[in-house]
């Protein structure tokens, strides 16, 4: 929500928000009436629409029926949507994460994050993550199974912390903080490393950017650093059904406590994904 | 020479230089005296080897025969040696580079910069090259054969200089420069364009980067960044014969010329690759 409002004065390919419309994204709805053969009353559809309790869908092009009643339906809003295939694509397609590689998660108790470090578990990979308090580290190396994770507002030198967790470097980076911490993590990456740019949340709310990388670290270590962006499949249930994949995510009660919400992501205030309930049965 | 002298207080992969050692780098040395059975004197070698006139050489696994004696020797420095398969590896492996697409390159009439655009304009590709002055900007468009270029001293705003010699937008940058200039690119890229990380010159003498990018342009544009350094292999011959590629170089006299003609690259005062001939017959 937030990187499509304005930002800078930059083109973006993400279209951004008009004032005065209904905000939309993302989002699990129940069909109440249709005048389409594929849709009948009662079915649970993820698809994108308004910030409204009741939406009229006259394209139906990105709507799809959900399939597992087994999971609570916001599910499809995190590790069964657009976060959840995320965290695939961008650890396997664009990063390439093979066994035995060391893996850096930030943000790594978020929507995407959790995911990401969860499946390089399951590949194999030594996993370490970074987090905003205490208590989120601690989700990471418990719940998550993470095998190191440290909270970065209490490092007070985050290239120590990268060393002290890698001390021969990391190979694949799932970036989703940008500024301090990508600027620490170009310095310890191994040659021929990977970074999975994802998003920057500490960049969003500033005019230019804070940090200034150092970039011609890419050309001594050949790294390659790639922004991707996803669309939409599915996959992760049967990860989720064997419980090799667990997920957590923070629901917030009504459209009225969306706005705090939005502004709770840049404090950390959320654990796991946040979404918000417009309406229940 | 200048990245292997150290930079920044930064882990390099590239090695650096010993003070108090010989400097070494990429020469063409003729053999005076021989005990190895394939080498004979008056051959000449392409090899790694010190800014001296006379070298023991104990170690031949980087030394390479010169089979065409129809170029200059000096041009196994540049276009036959790593300043040409740095452009042929950057702009086709890293980078991608398609017939039609829009190229453009930084340092256009630099060592590498002439090869880039030369090989780009033999795929098929629109190619636009920026450099240090107005003699340059003219050899880009008349020797080398560039579709545009500008010289960026005499921009007041990098951003308007990129729109209009690419209003479509940016394929492909093979990035030689940094600060500002990969700043204005990284606005003016097309989704899924690639940047080929060759070197930053503008970077290499301060301590700290000069310029913030705004690396969240990769998300949205879904772009890759990927840094490369080459070895060593032969091509490029065929092309030279045929007179499809041109190469310019910059020649200094004997090692009391080195250090001016080392601090001259970053003034810009050589045009193309600037070689230092220690010895000559």
């Amino acid at each position: 929500m937030r990187t499509r409002m304005s930002r800078h004065d930059q083109p973006s390919f993400i279209p951004d928000f008009v004032p005065g419309e209904v905000l939309d994204n993302w989002a699990v709805s129940k069909v109440v009436v249709s005048g389409h053969p594929d849709f009948k009353p009662g079915d649970l559809l993820c698809l994108v629409t308004g910030w409204e309790e009741y939406s009229l869908i006259n394209n139906t092009t990105l709507c799809r029926k959900i399939k597992h009643s087994e999971f609570p339906p916001s599910y499809y809003t995190g590790v069964l949507g657009v976060p959840g295939i995320t965290a695939h694509a961008g650890l396997f397609e664009v990063a390439k994460a093979k066994k035995d590689e060391y893996v850096f998660v930030s943000a790594a108790s978020g929507a995407v994050g959790q995911i990401v470090g969860q499946l390089a578990k399951l590949t194999g990979c030594y996993v370490v993550g970074s987090a905003g308090s205490d208590h989120k580290v601690n989700l990471l190396k418990t719940k998550f199974g993470f095998d190191d994770a440290f909270n970065y507002k209490k490092e007070l030198d985050l290239d120590a912390a990268l060393q002290r967790c890698f001390p021969e470097g990391i190979d694949v980076y799932f970036e989703n903080v940008g500024g301090a911490m990508l600027e620490a993590v170009l310095r310890n990456m191994r040659p021929y490393g990977r970074i999975a740019v994802c998003g920057q949340v500490s960049q969003y709310n500033l005019r230019r950017p804070d940090v200034s990388p150092d970039l011609f670290l890419l050309v001594g270590k050949r790294l390659r650093m790639e922004g991707f962006l996803v669309g939409d499949v599915e996959e992760m249930v049967a990860y989720l059904n064997e419980g090799k994949v667990v997920y957590v995510e923070d629901v917030a009660e009504g459209i009225e406590a969306a706005p705090a919400a939005l502004v709770g992501l840049f404090s950390g205030r959320n654990v796991g994904k946040q979404v918000v309930a417009l309406a229940r049965e």
